[in-house]
């Protein structure tokens, strides 16, 4: 059976791994979710490298929601070349969900966006393990997780 | 038989795949291509790994169409920083093909660059796998990728 | 006994060390504070490869105070990508408190959040350690250390 | 015996070697000092790692004097990024003492500023070295290299 | 007999590595030099490997020329990264020649800039093989290669 990671922050202001889990299960079976908590986003290179190491998980989820100030900015650039660097110690996809605080007008808007891309990169880890060639059927159709479709130039 | 992996995303809104296909078939012969496609460009560095570590690929062209926000610019300097790094763990090439949604004026351009841009590293794959020697007769020429050429200073 | 280690600098400008002595203290017991101190926050990253590799620690605290000029945001944005990677060498959790001067108003609100950021991080040490339920109890609650709560959206 | 590495490089535009290798013996003996120059401070981090890979020191000064134009900044920025690293492959501290032309008002300031930050950096090592427990004893005390200490806040 | 690599890019405007070939024959001998030409200089770091590892050199040269714009400024940043984690990976120098476009005002200066700046860099490739004491007795001199040594301070 599949073990799939979720490394989330009590930084964020959302429940990101609620709607992971949700998602996850409504869209396959096979799998089991392992949790990491962890104060912020710069605690989830290494948590997620001990799922892959400690837990034995096939993929992780890294959920976290960035604040709006420049030192919020470079702390989510310094998690995420750490997460880049996790996955090639591992050899492991790491499916980064980074819900920035100023990509939503008002709070109303932000839940959504955390809520709907959290539940489309979910759609990317069950693709990544088990259908593959569905993401190889979308490359270059200018899919966005969160927002509206850019779609294909043309 | 040589291997030539790509590596594209569902991000990007072209189907450089395609492209660099189309245009490694008509070069040369002798080689299988893999692909192995990913949410966005900072999953290519991982997927290289794995087409070099579990597909054994020889090269590989990592293509990726970044957004024109600062944050896309982020994503594309992690990407690329990860690629570095990535070629520097297998000893292999990565021959990194981003188009920027900001280098072209309007959907038109950015098809045509980003179709060229793919086509003439495809070019470069082959010299780098078969005719080392003519990317040495190339050597201080001003070439450029997709765009035309900014030839020899002198 | 689990062994805790600290690691700090004589360039900031408050003792964190006393405080997160005190509140590690305050809420458990059954383990070993070794302490290390390096000139300034670059130095920190392999300060704590050493209390992991030489002390045996199980977790570190890294504790510094940037200064206010963009060379200390520099050093503190090399010192962090250090201590992320130091975490993937040693697939052990290093707590970064970081106090940036020019986070605070005036020298008393500069104490009381040197202070009040370190013993929070502190209570995470004991939570990362003894009781990792705690932080999953609280992921995506917004919380904050050294400033109040931003809480979760809705 | 203790060996003590420096690297330093031509493009500095003083003899910081000089500085340290001086203050280094009027601090204490029973140490041998191996120096190692290179062109630029790009050239330091291996020049560094050499030094405790071939040359067998235990600690080592690495001196620089990045010019003032934005592409010196970002060269130190890199250097620096690769002494973290250095001493993290070798579980070994190198004191990066850089000293930036715009840190000085007038070129006398600039000889005194590169004399002194050297001179106490080179109390540091022998810190380091020796005595480990000087640089606790002034944790928190707001100790700067080459100006006035900032001072503990209160 | 030593081994010299010689990594360069057919991005690059200008045949520095003739200059680098001229000026390293008039100095010595008693060494081979084995060119790779690349793309770009992003494909710098994993050729410079390659010559260590697979070529095996002592020492290479990294010839390049950034263009003006910033996303060729980022691509440098990126390359002069993966250049150092290459010398610390390999144990073994390597000799970074970026010359920027617009350090130059002209066409001319810009040819001049390239030819100089390589040929002062050849002297260095050459001092650190076989002279590394020449090195020494010009640390902190202020030397500068392509321009006019800016001279020691005082």
């Amino acid at each position: 059976m599949k073990r799939i990671g979720i490394a989330d922050t009590t930084f964020a202001r959302y429940d990101m791994t609620h709607a992971a889990v949700n998602e996850l299960q409504s869209l396959s079976a096979g799998f089991k979710i392992i949790r990491y908590t962890v104060p912020g986003i710069k605690d989830l290179p290494v948590a997620c490298k001990k799922l892959f190491d400690e837990h034995a998980c096939d993929i992780v989820m890294a959920l976290g929601m960035p604040g709006p100030k420049p030192i919020d900015k470079q702390c989510a650039h310094e998690a995420s070349t750490g997460l880049i660097y996790t996955q090639l110690l591992c050899n492991k996809h790491i499916i980064e969900v980074f819900v920035y605080e100023d990509e939503a007008c008002n709070n109303k808007e932000l839940v959504q966006l955390a809520d709907q891309r959290t539940r489309e990169h979910a759609q990317n880890v069950i693709d990544l393990l088990f259908h593959p060639e569905n993401l190889t059927k979308h490359a270059g159709c200018g899919l966005r997780e969160g927002f509206e479709d850019a779609g294909p130039v043309q």
